[in-house]
């Protein structure tokens, strides 16, 4: 028996439309024997022909919404970024019965809940595992491999360009200017890096994880977002004298009152994977009640590792185009539009519970170090360890402080209270510390 | 609309089985959710009742055979280990059309293609994520998640036990025999270790990771097998100064003359994540041409774990039990029983191509290492790092060397002639090292 070929229509020919159109074409004859039948490139849409695909033979437009009303067209592959049009290209698609398969963590965190209830409605597909850390297989894992178990936390690295500053911010003891300056030049950093470095990019992907980890609505406002330009050079190395490094992590956890969903700085212990993960790369840790932890690692971003996901979604659609769709995965692992989880509320900030680390700058002067200790402790917050470096005659003095856990809203009146002392000397720096050990 | 749960008759009830049920049971909800139906125990087979399950109000069974002929029984979970019953029990499930999930990497990678051929045949199911890797979605995530690649090559701590070993050798600087002892009276090893620490239990699991990953027929018969127990503290000890962990690995490549399959202990370098991979943790790392290097972690064995993998299955098994079997992902991952690219031939070991650690005990005389040297040179091997001890009066030298790549054969024709020195004390240590880069 043959079945006969899925005919995919891809809009945007970028640099991961030019890689799935590459990826497509080179591995087709494994591809079609994986899928038991062949993925075929029906029609392309873009504005600028990308030099490394030969699209000869193939249909050609540079209207996208030609594709999505394309009778001959199976499967979109929308891979022209962005929120509007990409919205309109998805619904368009979605109207005229298509399937759809996307690498836009934007579109997916913003206008998922949307999408999915009108693809429902029409009995389509709507993929997305390249819109989470490129090539890894981290969606299909947590929505399917992890099938069986009760999510307690995921926690991920899940934006590259961060990871890459922070990675030669450590190895060479550099500034954060300073390494984003050369990942700009190398190109590993946009021109306007707010995306990548106030943590939103990462915060669509966390949004979208969480909501297939605990089967809740997509809900992109409720993230905390707190970037890395304020990391300094000083608290990678005093970090790294405690046994920690700073990642800007992604984290979301399940918790008697709610499910946190937060992007921040982040110390972790060395032995962890994730601190081992450098440069470029992404990885994401994930618990389950029954699997305990495991972790995914791969390329985060690029031409191929991000094809490598699309066109495994093309697999699932092309396995998958015949099944009544009661049968398929969810969107968002969980059956039911609208009869998610909703009782999980997502927990304000200033709810959440972690440990800290504390840098400030004191007079040295006897008692300052009392005077913190006492805010602390009426607080409720106690001491880790507490590191006080030599004074130089008249220079101000570090103080470098780790917590135990608290809850944030007591470390937030505990650092309003110490900054007002007179012996401290401008803000106090605050970053977050989990242990990501299998208890917490 | 609410689809009829899935039936499934439990074989086992010991480490995994209860397991499994306990799963089931504890997360009914959530399953049911997920797959969009309830996933129910209809009946469950044992010798000896596990304390841990309650099976009140499920029918039980001595007998095995009698789920396997079950009417009211869709799945057949086969979780009572060994070769000849599974075989014949797993044979006769599927000749009443039943679908079978099952975590016994033996019956798999010694029965495999005949089991297979014979559900084929039937239209049923044969699903073995946990098989390997305990947990971990590494079967999924190979043969969905990257479906899109041509893959280049994989290498995977795959036996928990020679892992736990290896780690307590290298922290504490102990013999094998001392950690090995240690383990078994831990309950991490069996009485009986031959197994897990001579790698046969690994070779199973390689022998399926390489067959979905190339498309070609299990042949576990070919994969050659290497244990750890003549590894010893000095090595490791060497292994560190040069920057190297020595990890029991399973690795299979896609070279141009054929597949590599082989299960021996291995130097990598301290940086790579699979060095960092401690205790009784598994890890696989995969490299496809499109999506690069990736890695998978996670718990490799124990009751939950694996019931994890068990249950994952069940979930795909509910989903996919009413799709025409042309649609479903096929058994290992590439469609066509006895189509699969039987061109590929395992390769004999003396073909393989790596970088060797070697150890050496001389008399200390001037002109052992020039004759040494010749040997290797005379070959065609070229030393990357030697490393001469002190000689202290009287005593044999320990000479380490490090290679640069080549093939067996050339290095086993060198080890017979060193060893034939008058100046060599003893047979020389040999271990393979691979740098597990993105371009090897």
């Amino acid at each position: 028996m043959t079945l006969k070929p899925v005919r995919v229509g891809i809009c945007g020919l970028g640099t991961v439309g030019g890689g799935t159109f590459n990826v497509l074409t080179r591995n087709a004859d494994d591809i079609a024997r994986r899928a038991g039948r062949p993925i075929v490139i029906e029609q392309v849409a873009f504005r600028t022909l990308n030099p490394e695909c030969d699209t000869t033979g193939i249909r050609t437009t540079s209207d996208v919404f030609e594709v999505a009303t394309n009778p001959e067209i199976d499967v979109l592959v929308e891979l022209i970024g962005g929120y509007d049009v990409a919205r309109e290209l998805v619904l368009t698609a979605i109207e005229h019965g298509k399937h759809v398969v996307t690498a836009n963590k934007a579109l997916i965190a913003v206008h998922g809940n949307e999408i999915f209830k009108a693809a429902h409605e029409k009995g389509v597909i709507v993929a997305f595992e390249a819109a989470v850390a490129g090539g890894i297989p981290v969606i299909k894992s947590l929505r399917e491999g992890l099938g069986a178990n009760r999510i307690e936390w995921l926690a991920g690295i899940i934006n590259g360009t961060g990871n890459y500053i922070l990675t030669h911010m450590r190895d060479e003891g550099r500034a954060f200017e300073d390494v984003l300056a050369e990942a700009q030049a190398l190109g590993f950093a946009e021109a306007d890096p707010t995306f990548d470095v106030e943590g939103i990019d990462a915060a669509h992907k966390l949004t979208i994880l969480a909501s297939i980890a605990y089967g809740v609505p997509l809900q992109f406002d409720k993230a905390y977002t707190e970037g890395i330009s304020r990391v300094t050079a000083e608290d990678v190395e005093q970090a790294d004298n405690l046994g920690y490094v700073i990642k800007h992590l992604g984290i979301s956890k399940r918790t008697e009152s709610g499910l946190e969903l937060r992007v921040h700085p982040t110390l972790i212990p060395k032995e962890r994977l994730l601190a081992n993960v450098h440069g470029v790369k992404n990885a994401i840790a994930i618990m389950g009640d029954a699997v305990g932890p495991t972790l995914y690692y791969g390329a985060g971003a690029g031409a191929e590792p991000t094809a490598s996901a699309v066109v495994a979604d093309l697999l699932d659609v092309a396995r998958d185009i015949a099944t009544d769709h009661h049968y398929r995965v969810p969107y968002l692992a969980f059956s039911g539009i609208g009869e998610q989880e909703s009782h999980l509320p997502m927990m304000p900030m200033e709810d959440i519970t972690t440990a800290y680390y504390l840098r400030l700058l004191a007079v040295d002067r006897p008692g300052v170090l009392a005077r913190v200790a006492t805010i602390l402790s009426e607080q409720g917050i106690s001491i880790e360890a507490l590191i006080q470096k030599e004074a130089t005659e008249g220079e101000l003095v570090p103080i470098i402080l780790m917590t135990h856990r608290t809850r944030e809203k007591q470390m937030n009146e505990a650092i309003r209270l110490i900054e007002s002392l007179a012996d401290i000397a401008g803000p106090v720096t605050r970053i977050r510390v989990e242990s990501l050990d299998e208890h917490e």
